[in-house]
Protein backbone atom coordinates (compact mmCIF):
# COMPACT_ATOMS: atom_id res chain seq x y z
CA UNK A 1 0.00 0.00 0.00
CA UNK A 2 1.76 3.04 -1.11
CA UNK A 3 1.24 6.18 0.56
CA UNK A 4 -0.35 9.06 -1.34
CA UNK A 5 1.84 11.46 -2.80
CA UNK A 6 2.10 14.67 -1.02
CA UNK A 7 0.61 17.45 -2.72
CA UNK A 8 3.74 19.37 -1.79
CA UNK A 9 5.58 17.57 -4.18
CA UNK A 10 3.20 18.76 -7.24
CA UNK A 11 5.25 21.72 -8.53
CA UNK A 12 8.29 18.56 -9.13
CA UNK A 13 5.80 16.06 -10.33
CA UNK A 14 4.44 19.42 -12.97
CA UNK A 15 8.30 19.99 -13.68
CA UNK A 16 8.84 16.58 -14.97
CA UNK A 17 5.47 16.30 -16.83
CA UNK A 18 6.75 19.93 -18.63
CA UNK A 19 10.19 18.13 -19.42
CA UNK A 20 9.05 14.77 -20.75
CA UNK A 21 6.51 17.20 -23.52
CA UNK A 22 10.16 19.00 -25.03
CA UNK A 23 9.63 16.36 -27.57
CA UNK A 24 5.94 16.00 -27.74
CA UNK A 25 4.19 16.90 -30.14
CA UNK A 26 2.89 20.51 -30.32
CA UNK A 27 -0.90 20.24 -32.45
CA UNK A 28 -1.61 17.78 -29.12
CA UNK A 29 0.20 19.12 -26.57
CA UNK A 30 0.12 22.70 -25.04
CA UNK A 31 3.44 22.40 -23.48
CA UNK A 32 5.30 20.84 -25.92
CA UNK A 33 4.22 24.29 -28.77
CA UNK A 34 4.79 26.56 -25.78
CA UNK A 35 8.45 24.83 -25.72
CA UNK A 36 8.88 24.78 -29.39
CA UNK A 37 7.80 28.61 -29.53
CA UNK A 38 11.04 30.11 -27.57
CA UNK A 39 11.59 31.62 -24.72
CA UNK A 40 10.10 35.29 -25.67
CA UNK A 41 7.00 33.71 -26.48
CA UNK A 42 7.01 31.41 -22.89
CA UNK A 43 7.91 35.06 -21.70
CA UNK A 44 4.98 37.07 -22.95
CA UNK A 45 2.71 34.20 -21.55
CA UNK A 46 4.32 34.36 -18.50
CA UNK A 47 3.97 38.50 -18.12
CA UNK A 48 -0.02 37.50 -18.86
CA UNK A 49 -0.79 35.20 -16.52
CA UNK A 50 0.98 37.63 -14.04
CA UNK A 51 -1.30 40.71 -15.34
CA UNK A 52 -4.60 38.37 -14.42
CA UNK A 53 -2.84 37.86 -10.87
CA UNK A 54 -2.20 41.41 -10.48
CA UNK A 55 -6.09 41.91 -11.16
CA UNK A 56 -7.24 38.97 -9.47
CA UNK A 57 -5.50 40.33 -5.86
CA UNK A 58 -6.49 43.90 -7.07
CA UNK A 59 -10.34 42.97 -6.68
CA UNK A 60 -9.63 40.35 -4.16
CA UNK A 61 -11.21 37.63 -5.65
CA UNK A 62 -9.50 34.36 -4.19
CA UNK A 63 -11.00 31.64 -6.35
CA UNK A 64 -9.44 33.96 -8.96
CA UNK A 65 -6.13 34.27 -7.35
CA UNK A 66 -5.75 30.55 -7.00
CA UNK A 67 -6.50 29.87 -10.50
CA UNK A 68 -4.30 32.34 -11.53
CA UNK A 69 -1.68 30.94 -9.04
CA UNK A 70 -2.10 27.93 -10.73
CA UNK A 71 -1.48 29.21 -14.06
CA UNK A 72 1.43 31.33 -13.51
CA UNK A 73 3.38 28.88 -11.65
CA UNK A 74 2.98 26.54 -14.93
CA UNK A 75 4.67 28.75 -17.19
CA UNK A 76 7.06 29.85 -14.74
CA UNK A 77 8.23 25.89 -14.87
CA UNK A 78 7.90 26.39 -18.30
CA UNK A 79 10.54 29.20 -18.85
CA UNK A 80 12.83 27.00 -15.92
CA UNK A 81 12.28 23.79 -17.78
CA UNK A 82 13.09 25.69 -21.73
CA UNK A 83 15.95 27.48 -19.59
CA UNK A 84 17.67 24.49 -18.33
CA UNK A 85 16.94 25.74 -14.88
CA UNK A 86 15.90 23.03 -12.58
CA UNK A 87 13.47 23.69 -9.60
CA UNK A 88 16.49 22.99 -7.16
CA UNK A 89 18.20 26.07 -8.47
CA UNK A 90 15.63 27.74 -7.47
CA UNK A 91 14.85 26.19 -3.81
CA UNK A 92 18.16 26.47 -3.42
CA UNK A 93 18.00 30.60 -4.37
CA UNK A 94 15.19 30.97 -1.75
CA UNK A 95 17.39 28.73 0.38
CA UNK A 96 20.18 31.38 0.83
CA UNK A 97 18.25 34.03 1.33
CA UNK A 98 16.40 32.11 4.12
CA UNK A 99 20.00 31.93 5.66
CA UNK A 100 20.25 35.50 5.43
CA UNK A 101 17.42 36.36 6.76
CA UNK A 102 17.32 34.06 9.69
CA UNK A 103 20.28 35.49 11.44
CA UNK A 104 20.10 39.43 10.31
CA UNK A 105 16.37 39.78 8.87
CA UNK A 106 16.81 43.54 10.18
CA UNK A 107 19.72 44.24 7.74
CA UNK A 108 18.13 42.16 4.66
CA UNK A 109 16.13 43.57 1.76
CA UNK A 110 13.72 40.78 1.77
CA UNK A 111 11.61 38.77 3.76
CA UNK B 1 20.67 13.09 13.90
CA UNK B 2 17.92 14.75 12.18
CA UNK B 3 17.64 14.54 8.22
CA UNK B 4 18.61 17.64 6.29
CA UNK B 5 15.41 19.86 5.28
CA UNK B 6 14.73 18.95 1.86
CA UNK B 7 14.92 21.72 -0.64
CA UNK B 8 11.12 21.50 -1.68
CA UNK B 9 9.90 22.23 1.37
CA UNK B 10 11.16 25.75 1.12
CA UNK B 11 8.23 27.59 -0.23
CA UNK B 12 6.22 25.88 2.94
CA UNK B 13 8.83 27.60 5.02
CA UNK B 14 8.90 30.28 3.52
CA UNK B 15 4.95 30.70 3.71
CA UNK B 16 5.06 29.93 7.31
CA UNK B 17 7.72 32.87 7.81
CA UNK B 18 5.73 35.27 6.25
CA UNK B 19 2.53 34.48 8.13
CA UNK B 20 4.69 34.98 11.32
CA UNK B 21 4.99 38.55 10.23
CA UNK B 22 1.37 39.56 9.90
CA UNK B 23 1.62 41.33 13.66
CA UNK B 24 5.56 41.96 12.63
CA UNK B 25 7.28 45.58 12.66
CA UNK B 26 7.04 47.19 9.13
CA UNK B 27 9.85 49.33 10.33
CA UNK B 28 12.13 46.09 10.63
CA UNK B 29 10.83 43.53 8.14
CA UNK B 30 9.60 44.41 4.64
CA UNK B 31 7.45 41.90 4.61
CA UNK B 32 5.32 43.30 7.36
CA UNK B 33 5.75 46.35 5.69
CA UNK B 34 4.19 44.86 2.72
CA UNK B 35 1.16 42.83 4.17
CA UNK B 36 0.54 46.42 6.11
CA UNK B 37 0.24 48.07 2.27
CA UNK B 38 -2.60 45.59 1.56
CA UNK B 39 -3.43 43.27 -1.55
CA UNK B 40 -3.18 46.78 -4.76
CA UNK B 41 0.29 47.46 -3.34
CA UNK B 42 1.31 43.82 -2.81
CA UNK B 43 0.07 43.14 -6.65
CA UNK B 44 2.37 45.89 -7.76
CA UNK B 45 5.16 44.52 -6.47
CA UNK B 46 4.43 41.05 -8.01
CA UNK B 47 3.63 42.51 -11.36
CA UNK B 48 7.26 44.00 -11.25
CA UNK B 49 9.28 41.12 -10.51
CA UNK B 50 7.09 39.22 -13.24
CA UNK B 51 8.13 42.03 -15.83
CA UNK B 52 11.34 41.12 -14.16
CA UNK B 53 11.51 37.72 -14.82
CA UNK B 54 9.72 38.53 -18.61
CA UNK B 55 13.07 40.53 -19.53
CA UNK B 56 15.46 38.19 -18.10
CA UNK B 57 13.23 35.02 -19.98
CA UNK B 58 13.38 37.09 -22.93
CA UNK B 59 17.22 37.68 -23.11
CA UNK B 60 18.06 33.91 -21.62
CA UNK B 61 20.14 34.91 -18.76
CA UNK B 62 19.86 31.96 -16.61
CA UNK B 63 21.23 33.45 -13.51
CA UNK B 64 19.00 36.64 -14.03
CA UNK B 65 15.48 34.37 -14.12
CA UNK B 66 16.90 32.18 -10.99
CA UNK B 67 17.08 35.54 -8.90
CA UNK B 68 13.90 37.18 -10.14
CA UNK B 69 11.81 33.61 -10.00
CA UNK B 70 13.09 33.68 -6.38
CA UNK B 71 11.42 37.28 -5.97
CA UNK B 72 8.70 36.17 -8.01
CA UNK B 73 7.89 33.60 -6.16
CA UNK B 74 8.46 35.46 -2.58
CA UNK B 75 5.63 38.21 -3.51
CA UNK B 76 3.46 35.50 -4.73
CA UNK B 77 3.36 33.79 -1.54
CA UNK B 78 2.94 37.50 0.09
CA UNK B 79 -0.35 37.74 -1.60
CA UNK B 80 -1.52 34.11 -0.61
CA UNK B 81 -0.85 34.98 3.21
CA UNK B 82 -3.04 38.74 2.32
CA UNK B 83 -5.85 36.69 1.12
CA UNK B 84 -5.87 33.85 3.13
CA UNK B 85 -5.49 31.53 0.77
CA UNK B 86 -2.45 28.34 1.88
CA UNK B 87 -0.15 26.88 -0.69
CA UNK B 88 -2.39 23.67 -0.36
CA UNK B 89 -5.28 25.90 -1.46
CA UNK B 90 -2.87 26.12 -5.26
CA UNK B 91 -1.40 22.66 -4.77
CA UNK B 92 -5.07 21.49 -4.85
CA UNK B 93 -5.62 23.20 -7.81
CA UNK B 94 -2.61 22.03 -9.69
CA UNK B 95 -3.00 18.71 -8.84
CA UNK B 96 -6.64 18.60 -9.94
CA UNK B 97 -5.58 19.84 -13.34
CA UNK B 98 -2.71 16.70 -13.45
CA UNK B 99 -5.76 14.42 -12.77
CA UNK B 100 -7.63 15.42 -16.15
CA UNK B 101 -4.46 15.78 -17.87
CA UNK B 102 -3.44 12.45 -16.96
CA UNK B 103 -6.24 11.51 -18.19
CA UNK B 104 -7.07 13.05 -21.58
CA UNK B 105 -4.16 15.57 -22.26
CA UNK B 106 -5.37 16.61 -25.81
CA UNK B 107 -8.81 17.79 -24.65
CA UNK B 108 -6.91 19.86 -22.07
CA UNK B 109 -6.29 23.53 -21.94
CA UNK B 110 -3.40 23.25 -19.89
CA UNK B 111 -0.23 21.15 -19.28
CA UNK C 1 -9.12 71.82 -51.30
CA UNK C 2 -8.43 70.53 -47.93
CA UNK C 3 -5.31 70.39 -45.97
CA UNK C 4 -4.16 66.53 -45.09
CA UNK C 5 -5.19 65.77 -41.48
CA UNK C 6 -2.22 65.91 -39.30
CA UNK C 7 -0.96 62.82 -38.48
CA UNK C 8 -0.14 64.24 -35.02
CA UNK C 9 -4.05 64.00 -34.48
CA UNK C 10 -4.33 60.51 -34.92
CA UNK C 11 -5.23 60.25 -31.31
CA UNK C 12 -7.76 62.64 -30.90
CA UNK C 13 -9.25 60.91 -33.80
CA UNK C 14 -9.34 56.81 -32.37
CA UNK C 15 -10.40 58.73 -29.21
CA UNK C 16 -13.38 59.84 -31.00
CA UNK C 17 -14.08 56.53 -33.13
CA UNK C 18 -13.73 54.45 -29.48
CA UNK C 19 -16.16 56.80 -28.37
CA UNK C 20 -18.46 56.08 -31.04
CA UNK C 21 -18.75 52.75 -30.10
CA UNK C 22 -19.90 52.55 -27.06
CA UNK C 23 -23.21 51.69 -28.10
CA UNK C 24 -21.79 49.43 -30.91
CA UNK C 25 -22.65 45.60 -31.66
CA UNK C 26 -19.99 43.94 -29.75
CA UNK C 27 -20.24 40.93 -32.59
CA UNK C 28 -19.25 43.29 -35.01
CA UNK C 29 -16.84 45.59 -33.60
CA UNK C 30 -14.03 45.12 -30.87
CA UNK C 31 -13.63 48.13 -29.37
CA UNK C 32 -17.52 47.94 -28.44
CA UNK C 33 -16.99 44.17 -27.07
CA UNK C 34 -13.96 45.33 -25.21
CA UNK C 35 -16.65 48.36 -23.74
CA UNK C 36 -18.79 45.85 -22.99
CA UNK C 37 -16.57 43.84 -21.28
CA UNK C 38 -15.34 46.34 -18.76
CA UNK C 39 -12.69 47.73 -16.87
CA UNK C 40 -10.70 45.14 -15.33
CA UNK C 41 -10.70 42.94 -18.59
CA UNK C 42 -9.76 46.41 -20.77
CA UNK C 43 -7.15 46.65 -18.33
CA UNK C 44 -5.70 42.80 -18.51
CA UNK C 45 -5.92 43.75 -22.59
CA UNK C 46 -3.54 46.57 -21.88
CA UNK C 47 -1.26 45.09 -19.70
CA UNK C 48 -1.12 42.02 -22.11
CA UNK C 49 0.23 44.89 -24.77
CA UNK C 50 2.56 46.61 -22.26
CA UNK C 51 4.57 43.00 -21.72
CA UNK C 52 4.79 42.73 -25.58
CA UNK C 53 5.86 46.49 -25.67
CA UNK C 54 8.39 45.23 -23.25
CA UNK C 55 10.12 42.26 -24.94
CA UNK C 56 10.03 43.82 -28.21
CA UNK C 57 12.02 46.89 -26.58
CA UNK C 58 14.14 44.69 -24.97
CA UNK C 59 15.21 42.57 -27.81
CA UNK C 60 15.25 46.08 -29.81
CA UNK C 61 12.54 45.25 -33.10
CA UNK C 62 12.27 48.78 -34.07
CA UNK C 63 9.29 47.28 -36.40
CA UNK C 64 7.88 45.10 -33.19
CA UNK C 65 7.96 48.35 -31.10
CA UNK C 66 5.96 50.19 -33.33
CA UNK C 67 3.50 47.63 -34.02
CA UNK C 68 2.94 47.19 -30.16
CA UNK C 69 3.31 50.69 -29.14
CA UNK C 70 0.37 51.15 -31.99
CA UNK C 71 -1.39 48.09 -30.04
CA UNK C 72 -0.47 49.51 -26.51
CA UNK C 73 -1.61 53.06 -27.06
CA UNK C 74 -4.96 51.79 -28.50
CA UNK C 75 -5.92 49.80 -25.28
CA UNK C 76 -5.09 53.14 -23.56
CA UNK C 77 -7.26 55.08 -24.92
CA UNK C 78 -10.15 52.63 -24.73
CA UNK C 79 -9.45 52.78 -20.72
CA UNK C 80 -9.91 56.98 -20.85
CA UNK C 81 -13.16 56.26 -23.08
CA UNK C 82 -14.64 53.65 -20.91
CA UNK C 83 -13.43 55.67 -17.59
CA UNK C 84 -14.28 59.19 -19.27
CA UNK C 85 -11.24 60.28 -19.07
CA UNK C 86 -10.82 62.58 -21.94
CA UNK C 87 -7.30 62.75 -24.02
CA UNK C 88 -7.27 66.43 -22.67
CA UNK C 89 -7.37 65.31 -19.26
CA UNK C 90 -3.99 63.19 -19.90
CA UNK C 91 -2.57 66.19 -22.00
CA UNK C 92 -2.88 68.70 -18.83
CA UNK C 93 -1.35 66.27 -16.68
CA UNK C 94 1.71 66.03 -18.95
CA UNK C 95 1.72 69.70 -19.52
CA UNK C 96 1.59 70.56 -16.17
CA UNK C 97 4.76 67.98 -15.39
CA UNK C 98 6.48 69.98 -18.15
CA UNK C 99 5.95 73.10 -16.47
CA UNK C 100 7.83 72.26 -13.28
CA UNK C 101 10.36 70.56 -15.14
CA UNK C 102 10.95 73.80 -17.30
CA UNK C 103 11.26 75.64 -14.17
CA UNK C 104 13.40 73.43 -11.90
CA UNK C 105 14.07 70.45 -13.75
CA UNK C 106 16.85 69.15 -11.38
CA UNK C 107 14.44 68.83 -8.43
CA UNK C 108 11.94 67.39 -10.05
CA UNK C 109 11.41 63.47 -10.30
CA UNK C 110 10.19 63.30 -14.15
CA UNK C 111 12.03 64.17 -17.00
CA UNK D 1 -0.12 87.48 -31.21
CA UNK D 2 0.59 83.87 -31.18
CA UNK D 3 -2.00 81.37 -30.55
CA UNK D 4 -1.16 79.32 -27.83
CA UNK D 5 -0.07 76.00 -28.15
CA UNK D 6 -2.81 73.22 -28.05
CA UNK D 7 -2.70 70.51 -25.90
CA UNK D 8 -1.98 67.60 -28.18
CA UNK D 9 1.22 68.66 -29.74
CA UNK D 10 2.37 67.77 -25.86
CA UNK D 11 3.89 64.13 -27.05
CA UNK D 12 5.47 65.96 -29.58
CA UNK D 13 7.57 68.81 -27.56
CA UNK D 14 7.96 66.08 -24.38
CA UNK D 15 9.51 63.92 -27.13
CA UNK D 16 11.67 66.92 -28.21
CA UNK D 17 12.91 67.24 -24.66
CA UNK D 18 13.47 63.36 -24.35
CA UNK D 19 15.44 63.85 -27.00
CA UNK D 20 17.38 66.96 -26.06
CA UNK D 21 18.03 64.96 -22.95
CA UNK D 22 20.42 62.17 -24.75
CA UNK D 23 23.51 63.59 -23.97
CA UNK D 24 22.17 65.20 -20.73
CA UNK D 25 23.95 64.46 -17.41
CA UNK D 26 22.38 61.23 -15.84
CA UNK D 27 22.60 62.99 -12.35
CA UNK D 28 20.62 65.82 -13.02
CA UNK D 29 18.06 64.78 -15.35
CA UNK D 30 16.18 61.26 -14.64
CA UNK D 31 15.77 61.00 -18.68
CA UNK D 32 19.40 61.03 -19.17
CA UNK D 33 19.52 59.03 -16.42
CA UNK D 34 17.01 56.58 -17.99
CA UNK D 35 18.26 57.00 -21.84
CA UNK D 36 22.19 55.88 -20.66
CA UNK D 37 20.88 52.67 -18.76
CA UNK D 38 19.79 51.29 -21.79
CA UNK D 39 16.76 49.77 -23.22
CA UNK D 40 16.43 46.64 -20.87
CA UNK D 41 15.98 48.83 -18.22
CA UNK D 42 13.75 51.63 -19.81
CA UNK D 43 11.63 48.63 -20.60
CA UNK D 44 11.36 47.23 -17.19
CA UNK D 45 10.05 50.89 -15.67
CA UNK D 46 7.61 50.69 -18.72
CA UNK D 47 6.25 47.38 -17.54
CA UNK D 48 5.91 48.95 -13.57
CA UNK D 49 3.70 51.70 -15.28
CA UNK D 50 1.67 49.71 -17.03
CA UNK D 51 1.31 47.78 -14.30
CA UNK D 52 0.26 50.66 -12.22
CA UNK D 53 -2.11 51.72 -14.93
CA UNK D 54 -3.55 47.88 -14.85
CA UNK D 55 -4.16 48.78 -11.22
CA UNK D 56 -5.73 51.90 -11.30
CA UNK D 57 -8.07 50.81 -13.92
CA UNK D 58 -9.26 47.94 -11.91
CA UNK D 59 -10.21 49.74 -8.92
CA UNK D 60 -11.51 52.44 -11.42
CA UNK D 61 -9.51 55.62 -9.71
CA UNK D 62 -9.83 57.66 -12.36
CA UNK D 63 -7.33 60.47 -10.62
CA UNK D 64 -5.06 57.38 -10.69
CA UNK D 65 -5.30 56.68 -13.97
CA UNK D 66 -5.00 59.99 -15.45
CA UNK D 67 -1.47 59.92 -13.42
CA UNK D 68 -0.03 56.68 -14.16
CA UNK D 69 -1.17 57.01 -18.10
CA UNK D 70 1.10 60.10 -18.40
CA UNK D 71 3.59 57.53 -16.74
CA UNK D 72 3.02 55.19 -18.98
CA UNK D 73 3.27 57.51 -21.79
CA UNK D 74 6.09 59.37 -20.56
CA UNK D 75 8.68 56.19 -20.88
CA UNK D 76 6.80 54.82 -23.94
CA UNK D 77 8.68 58.18 -25.52
CA UNK D 78 11.81 57.37 -23.89
CA UNK D 79 11.71 53.97 -25.16
CA UNK D 80 10.98 55.20 -28.74
CA UNK D 81 13.92 57.83 -28.64
CA UNK D 82 16.22 55.29 -27.27
CA UNK D 83 15.05 52.93 -30.17
CA UNK D 84 15.35 56.04 -32.71
CA UNK D 85 11.49 55.38 -33.54
CA UNK D 86 9.71 59.36 -33.85
CA UNK D 87 6.03 59.66 -33.23
CA UNK D 88 5.08 59.83 -36.56
CA UNK D 89 6.35 55.99 -37.03
CA UNK D 90 3.98 55.58 -34.46
CA UNK D 91 0.90 58.14 -35.76
CA UNK D 92 1.44 56.26 -39.23
CA UNK D 93 1.01 52.83 -37.91
CA UNK D 94 -2.01 53.61 -36.00
CA UNK D 95 -3.14 56.14 -39.33
CA UNK D 96 -2.50 52.69 -41.44
CA UNK D 97 -5.25 50.54 -39.39
CA UNK D 98 -7.31 53.77 -39.33
CA UNK D 99 -7.52 53.11 -42.96
CA UNK D 100 -8.42 49.88 -42.87
CA UNK D 101 -11.13 50.03 -39.97
CA UNK D 102 -12.49 53.21 -41.99
CA UNK D 103 -13.61 50.66 -44.91
CA UNK D 104 -14.00 47.45 -43.25
CA UNK D 105 -14.50 47.48 -39.57
CA UNK D 106 -16.12 43.96 -39.00
CA UNK D 107 -12.98 42.32 -41.15
CA UNK D 108 -10.26 44.06 -39.37
CA UNK D 109 -8.93 42.42 -35.73
CA UNK D 110 -8.97 46.46 -34.40
CA UNK D 111 -11.18 49.48 -33.30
Amino acid sequence: MSEPKKDIEILQRLYAVIQSRKDGDPDSSYTASLLRAGLPNIAQKLGEEAVETVIAATTGDDKQIICESADLLYHLLVIWAASGITPDDVWAELAAREGVSGIAEKASRKI
